[in-house]
């Protein structure tokens, strides 16, 4: 019979065992940090009814995202969690609690143009509070103390949580009288890291018609962090020109003041005036997180405050903030990075059973009672060489091996050796699952990444 | 604007906060129980290119497929975990070591008519033991353990076990000289349960060409549990008549004979020689695993030894075995019959925190210090009158609540409420750390299910 040959679509991750592992203990990690703060686990269906999904319609994402006909049922996958979560809003509204507070780790999907790096299946790890009309700033405070938990918890230890807020910005624009020219001017500025500060002011200049001093003095305010100027006392001479503007500055204070008390450093966070996060959705305090090794990797994780969740299913005003990481390529690149953390033990079993006699009884019961305790036991019953037995511990990393033979059956003892020291001791099977319990605990705990 | 009304495809479940919280308990346990028996987790995309996921081809499961294009490729949703196991395992062979135990809880996609309890998207659970060449009869014989540990974990008490072999089976039909009449006689006995033996004889006897006397010995033979009678004594008459008979009985004998070892009661596990799984996929032990209470909700976990796991991708022979429970079903029926346990924590938070004064430094510090050892917590910065703020607890089933007032603030206390008891105390943050994170520990070991 002639074979098909199996392959795996290009653009959809698939990994081997010992990488999933680590894989899914970042998501496990990221569940736990997000639990800690109230926010409650979310699950939406991959696929939904085309016009709901494209509720919003145009745009780039639209031409990405995949869609089938099944009988006569448009249908969509998601493309990202937000736009499910502004439909499971909007269409459970009565049945939840606002602040609604959850997080949702699932895989979304874009027929994005094939390239290394770049994936069409991929996960993302969102969090979210939806205020029902209103919602307090101390909320966008909180949401870098999640961030600096998470990523903490990852493993990951040199990152920078850098803030801004959309008032501060449309607030100046409106006291230079740029509020026409806001996009463009952010468009440019944008460019900023790129060109260097001459060349933006220049287009500045040209392209939007400001004078060169009002350009340069702009252009000063938003770099202050880069010249050690904190953005809280280069704004303060802007101080009641404009009230959206005071605003900001009132919210981004609030922000920064109670970083400590969130927990997070003075070393992972910074204000910056440059950051915008898209053009129109952000309305308050926008989030992103940069590895200051790898500035090219851009950030990991990225977000902000917004006005309407839900305006595309809803009149009722669901203001909130919300963060988001494409876990999928942060994984890829810090693979890439040789950051994950290879001590993470990875093997399927903390410790591999050979019976050596005819009789199976009493190695199986030693596994039933390793399970019992919580270690994670596997019995190798295959009809194979005693090397090629000890090879398969040694090929999946399974730190411990127990033999059962006629010696230790009759002693009603077991041996125990240790697949990394080479040690091996005969004792009783109490004092093996206590030894064993005890052995692997360590390397249960370490995070996935080390950085 | 008008606005596109919010709406969930019908076949697609998608849960309220607090079953979610349910769901998602449930896959937890499973998942620690898989780990338990060395099995080590898989994701695989949920998009296959059409031609690699339908190189079986045929059958009603194809029709069901949703299948896209993208540029010009044809995709497919996968319809199950097997298939792309057997992918995964042909396309990475090399990489893999054998036995290979994976497990894999994931999203499939079917397209069925949309019927009360009947899901186009749901989750399968599956396990797999995958030997290269061959694979050991006691990989059939632990699979009855790991569905006792997993099914015990969720919280179900009432359940059996069943188990059949199909060589029992294929064996007595050669012996019988009905070898090619094997698929209609297990269509006619399936029928067993609905219209009895006298009637199912006569089908026998009018459809197959049996005579009555060997309709009726048969009938006998393979419903002798019923009668009290074990299969392996019933058997035993047997004996010697067919080679793969006997090799049968070997089997059958060898898993039932290890069922304590493996820590699987008497009560929970039964041999049943009526139990055939499908037709020509499963080729030595079968498993189906029934609720006595309920049996109109049929196998909760079914699965097989089969002898090719990736035929259609590798001339490599690649026998297993295998279990799957339909996660998404389990759990609806499960909720349907009220056996969801409501004692579980579902709340988003263990406490909620309420600063009453405007600083809200010493809250915040508070949360931390409480997510610093493991509690959740939740503040409540909102500006909502205290009965408004108390009835936000209330309605999530938060168990406790913080309040921190000026009075707390100056004497360096907290007030704890118990929102179950209603009791109300003021301590120390130490002493209410320490309080709140003993209070909420009981409900945090509770299984999803109460049967």
């Amino acid at each position: 019979m002639g074979k098909m040959k199996p392959r795996t679509l290009s653009g959809f991750l698939e990994l081997l065992p010992d990488r999933q592992v680590q894989f899914d203990k970042m998501i496990d990690a990221l569940r736990a940090s997000f639990s800690l703060y109230g926010f409650t686990p979310l699950d939406t269906p991959i696929i939904e009814a085309a016009e709901v999904l494209l509720a919003k319609g145009g745009g780039e994402t639209e031409k990405q995202v995949y869609q089938l006909t099944k009988g006569d049922t448009d249908l969509a996958l998601r493309f990202d969690l937000t736009v499910p979560l502004a439909k499971y809003v909007a269409l459970h509204y009565g049945a939840l609690t606002f602040p609604f507070r959850r997080f949702q780790i699932g895989k979304v999907y874009r027929g994005e143009r094939a390239q290394r790096g770049r994936f069409r299946e991929f996960y993302q790890a969102d969090i979210d509070i939806i205020g029902d009309g209103s919602l307090a700033v101390i909320n966008e405070a909180e949401i870098p103390g999640v961030i600096y938990h998470s990523l903490t918890a990852l493993g990951l230890s040199r990152f920078v949580i850098r803030i801004n807020n959309r008032k501060v910005l449309n607030g100046l624009f409106a006291a230079l009288g740029l509020t026409a020219r806001a996009g463009d001017i952010l468009r440019t500025v944008d460019k900023l890291e790129k060109i260097g500060q001459e060349h933006t002011a220049a287009l500045l200049v040209r392209d939007i018609g400001m004078e060169q001093s009002q350009a340069n003095q702009l252009l000063d305010l938003l770099t202050c962090t880069q010249r050690g100027v904190s953005p809280i006392a280069a704004l303060s001479a802007y101080s009641g020109k404009n009230a959206l503007l005071d605003e900001g500055i009132e919210e981004l204070f609030t922000v920064a003041k109670h970083m400590e008390d969130f927990g997070v450093p003075d070393t992972h966070f910074a204000m910056d005036l440059t950051i915008a996060r898209g053009l129109d959705y952000y309305t308050g305090t926008v989030y992103e997180t940069i590895i200051p090794d790898h500035p090219e990797i851009g950030s990991i994780c990225s977000g902000g405050r917004y006005d309407n969740l839900a305006e595309y299913y809803t009149d009722k005003p669901l203001p909130g903030v919300g963060i988001s990481i494409g876990l999928t390529r942060l994984f890829y690149v810090l693979e890439e990075q040789g950051y994950l953390n290879d001590d993470l033990l990875t093997a399927p079993a903390d410790v591999l059973i050979l019976p050596m006699t005819d009789d199976l009884a009493p190695a199986i019961s030693f596994a039933t009672a390793l399970r019992g305790v919580g270690v994670r036991a596997q019995i190798y019953g295959e009809q194979k060489k005693f090397k090629a037995k000890m090879g398969y511990a040694d090929r999946l990393n399974i730190p411990y091996v127990v033999f059962l033979g006629e010696d230790e059956l009759a002693a009603g003892k077991v041996t125990v050796k240790n697949m990394v020291s080479g040690d091996q001791e005969i004792v009783s099977p109490e004092v093996a699952i206590k030894g064993l319990t005890a052995g692997v605990a360590h390397q249960k705990t370490l995070p996935p990444v080390r950085q």
